[in-house]
């Protein structure tokens, strides 16, 4: 492994670099505090960077994006406290989908075999209805099928089917069955 | 789920929306900064939002409270960098407890088989002496016995005895017997 | 357990305290931020605090070093966003080392057997190549041997062979092989 080798001028950031660096300035002043700003405000703001935002989604502190123009979110949403969204790729959450504290949605990975350490980057999709309870992680690639619970600390790096709970580190479904 | 059904008119928040408005600049004047705001300030802050709270306590920088008034800690006890803790029931801590960098008292969840989403708090508690480590991850209704340790990273879903040893995602007692 | 007995008076914290204050202020306004700061002032930081680090290091936002003056780092290596080194022992990474983001070095533990709790440290030792994906903690006494990859979410207690790849908490060497 040679990071000195690393090279990501293949990787899309999507945006140019000035709206990008006009995006961390509005993410430091409206995202970062403690204070609680709006949700409302804070939507319109990540509109603004071209995510695609529906209706009644509602936004905690410290939530960091680090792309919104790669961001999907359907209608009633709530993203917790803390919540780490790396969205390298493009990271959709359908509606009625619960994001709790300290989460983290994590797009990016490295080809470790070889020796330049290459970017890889896998798109996240979240189903219908689904929680991702406090802590979790969720790898690079996931799709949480409709109404999949992540239990709190799940270490998420393989795709669920519609209503398994998922939990522990690495995750796997719970055999007492599922939500419905 | 159908998180647009959700009605939180049932929970108590305790305290008057313009006093948790206060709070919140309290807190981000006095807890949110990286430079060390002395523990008295903050425990005498703490005290003035309703938190009983005994001699001796040190509280880290980044320490996040929700609520300060559902909060009761004993003697001698450290509260390390960027603790959260969820206090949207009852935190008790007692005497003679570390609480590691990072870890996550969490008292609420949801009740994920109602369509409505439920909101479910309940209380947590730490007895004498116990540690809990690093990263470690409480759940509501936890009751950590007198002299519990959580290894760093464990995710705590179930009250323990005293003196166990919990360790691991589910965290279980290990075996090799317990602190004493 | 007794918090009241707790000693550090032994502890050498290896600098003066009007020094350790100053570097405080230093990390509260060049490393607390989340608007990027260019890394190369961050690391020019951390030289002048006693750190010894090599060329092409990239250090990202909200990264929390305690005592840069214990932090020895080689040559292109990248610390990602929220990595928390509690350099209370020393901390040596090698070259071509990734810390991803939320990762968490901690050289600090206590005798909890003790009555007083004794603070006990011990050195994390990372060696060339490796990689400590997003999010995994790794304990006091750790030595990862070159090419080791901690998979995202690992709890690392136990010092590594070269090439391993550990996941799970607490972490093991996956079966299936290493990385060459």
């Amino acid at each position: 492994m040679r990071l000195d080798l690393f090279d990501n001028s293949g990787f899309s950031r999507g945006i140019s670099s000035r709206k990008e660096a006009l995006w961390w300035v509005i993410r430091s002043l409206f995202f970062a505090p403690w204070f609680p700003v709006p949700s409302a405000i804070k939507v319109s703001l990540l509109r603004m960077f071209g995510a695609d935002i529906g209706r009644g989604v509602v936004i905690r502190s410290r939530v960091n994006i680090t792309f919104p123009w790669k961001l999907k979110i359907g209608d009633h949403v709530w993203i917790g406290d803390e919540v780490l969204i790396l969205s390298l790729a493009p990271v959709t959450i359908a509606s009625h989908v619960c994001i709790s504290q300290r989460a983290f949605l994590c797009t990016g990975s490295h080809d470790f075999r070889k020796e330049n350490f290459d970017l890889v980057t896998k798109p996240i999709t979240i189903g219908i209805g689904c929680w991702v309870a406090a802590n979790v992680f969720i790898g690079p690639g996931v799709n949480l099928a409709n109404g999949t619970l992540c239990a709190a600390g799940a270490v998420v790096m393989r795709s669920s089917q519609p209503g398994q709970i998922l939990s522990g580190n690495p995750a796997l479904p719970r055999a007492s069955g599922t939500r419905a």
